[in-house]
């Protein structure tokens, strides 16, 4: 149980009005404790939003020693704050920081963190329909050394955002680019972890996608580069002759938490999911014959994404018409009507936030 | 041409006295510029050593979008400053840029930059034998954005530590672990850049490496996890029945200005040399027929490393007994030796600053 003190702003900003957007709007508070070696995390504080103060040396700015998370906090539709699965991005911290030589964080340390800061700054918790508080947790090294080596200190830091819908008006199918060139991760690697250096390796073939049109890039084996991975930011899904397909974890893709929790859904659905290593001559194979149903990316940000379009080389696959699959819409109102209180939450993944 | 304004600090520090380690100990100034889309780099300026403001929403610390550089600066024997071919580090730093969609920095502004940082701090160059003044220059994403994005703002920096000679007390052979587990970097990634992501991807097996008393790890490609790629800041070279032989520059490694520098002494001097794949299964077998001769790494760090003794799972090959070969004396005496002003700089590698 964290002793977490609190000083609130005596300059609360003014909520934003109109679109909210992503990423760029951030609340009054923000949580920070420290890490120091030999005497473990300490001084939980929520503190007025402010920038950080640290030395040109710090690690982070140097060896990328870092990881982050993200999760959301909903207004239900019975006016009280939830969040959606919050102690599965504390095991997936401590995943991420055993591969990064990040010093755990204890899970109920975490989610007590998580929290105490969205209670703080609950009013800014949008109400507008697929508004949500976006929430950012993450770690950076601090000490100031230019040795290659890991920190003896670090910085956990939780920022919100309020956001705008991911879709303006319902589902929207989106273009996604198999990329055949770069490569983001290989197993033994660290896909399996959320650290800055994996989208730093995205980013190059991100610009080639949106150059070209396509909104996210899919990502192939960093081995024999023909088994589908995952997307940019989101776990991948396929819908072949009735089944449904994802890629195994594998070590080199993000275990997301959509992702599990659709699994589980469509598990208590009864149809039939396989995890399994899926190839894109498989994808076109099964396009051909007119198998390939519906793709649809997961992910905490959009939910789920349904793929009307898939390029790889020279070819172009147009799925389910370029329209939005009954599987897709499916998952969509189920985890959205869970996560807004809308759906009994059988598998208990709502958590109350007062 | 850059426009460098220059800050004095009113409060210089204290020069450092007896051993001054690695990378603790900083200068009394910065050089510091700014990137703006759509304007450029601006601002180029030299301020007082100082800790950095930045929104905890500012890219670097969550989508890993940063580079670095390592060069130094040395004291020469007639009292003359000098670099060691900072084109190299300039050049080296585009590359990485290019990689990490990082904007371009001129090649020539660099050089100035890092000339002028070196001018104005250059009463911290050690003189002791075997100091220097390492350079740090490195750029950061700034811009406060959660978006999985090219930063639209930038900071290039650089920052100056005095740092002790490498060895105490001349060359020593050191141990290294070759890594069966983790990768650092596989082709199509992002290996041959000097930026965080790859440091934060090494350290798991630098930890495990170190527990075993080894000093450094030497990674192996990510595919086939069978070809020797470089050490953890060095690349590697062995001398094989006579040849000169280091991995060919395929993508997933550094490409090092002392790797360089040592291949075009050893095409000067006569010796065979080859760039091109090499397992571990060839060291193993060369080492059976004695026909293994000498093996050192290549770095800024320490310029030339012996490498004493080379463990792969269960086989520990010891390297010429332990000791020094000649070819890696002959090659520290000589990098060195140009280094320093004692020997002629016959490539054009010496850069004087006033
Ligand atoms: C690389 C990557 N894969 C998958 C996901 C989806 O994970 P989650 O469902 O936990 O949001 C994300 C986003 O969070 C991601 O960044
Ligand atoms: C991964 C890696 N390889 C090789 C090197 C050696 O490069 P250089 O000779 O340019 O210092 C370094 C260090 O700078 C490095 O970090």
């Amino acid at each position: 149980m964290l002793d977490i003190k609190i000083t609130k702003t005596t300059a609360p900003k003014e909520k934003p009005k109109g679109n909210l957007g992503f990423g760029r709007i951030f609340t009054d508070h923000m949580f920070v404790m420290d890490y120091t070696q030999g005497v473990g995390w300490h001084d939980p504080r929520i503190v007025p939003y402010q920038d950080l103060t640290l030395s040109p040396a710090a690690m982070v700015f140097h060896y990328g020693q870092e990881m982050f998370e993200g999760l959301k906090a909903y207004k239900g539709d019975d006016g009280a704050n939830y969040l959606f699965r919050p102690d599965m991005n504390a095991k997936r911290t401590n995943d991420t920081n055993d591969r990064l030589c990040i010093p755990r964080v204890p899970e109920e340390d975490y989610v007590q963190a998580v929290k105490a800061i969205v209670s703080v700054d609950q009013d800014w918790i949008p109400t507008a329909p697929g508004t949500s508080l976006y929430i950012r947790p993450f770690i950076i090294a601090t000490e100031p050394f230019l040795g290659v080596d890991v920190s003896q200190t670090f910085q956990f830091i939780i920022i919100l955002s309020p956001s705008g819908a991911y879709y303006e008006s319902g589902l929207e199918p989106v273009g996604i680019w198999i990329e055949d060139d770069y490569v983001r991760a290989v197993r033994g690697g660290m896909g399996f972890a959320k650290t800055g250096g994996n989208y730093a390796a995205s980013l190059a073939a991100q610009v080639k996608a949106h150059d070209d049109g396509y909104s996210q890039v899919l990502w192939l084996d960093g081995v024999e580069r023909k088994y589908i991975e995952e997307v940019g930011a989101m776990n991948i899904f396929f819908k072949i002759d009735g089944k449904v397909v994802t890629p195994m974890l594998n070590g080199s893709i993000l275990p997301g938490i959509t992702r599990n929790s659709v699994l589980q859904l469509c598990r208590d659905w009864g149809l039939p999911t396989e995890e399994r290593k899926i190839s894109v001559e498989e994808l076109i194979q099964a396009q051909k014959e007119g198998k390939l149903e519906e793709v649809f990316g997961t992910g905490t940000a959009a939910v789920i994404s349904p793929v009307g379009k898939l390029r790889y080389k020279d070819d172009v696959m147009v799925i389910g018409n370029g329209e939005i699959g009954p599987l897709s819409q499916k998952l969509y109102d189920t985890v959205t009507g869970i996560q807004l209180g809308r759906l009994e939450d059988k598998f208990g993944w709502r958590v109350r936030v007062d």
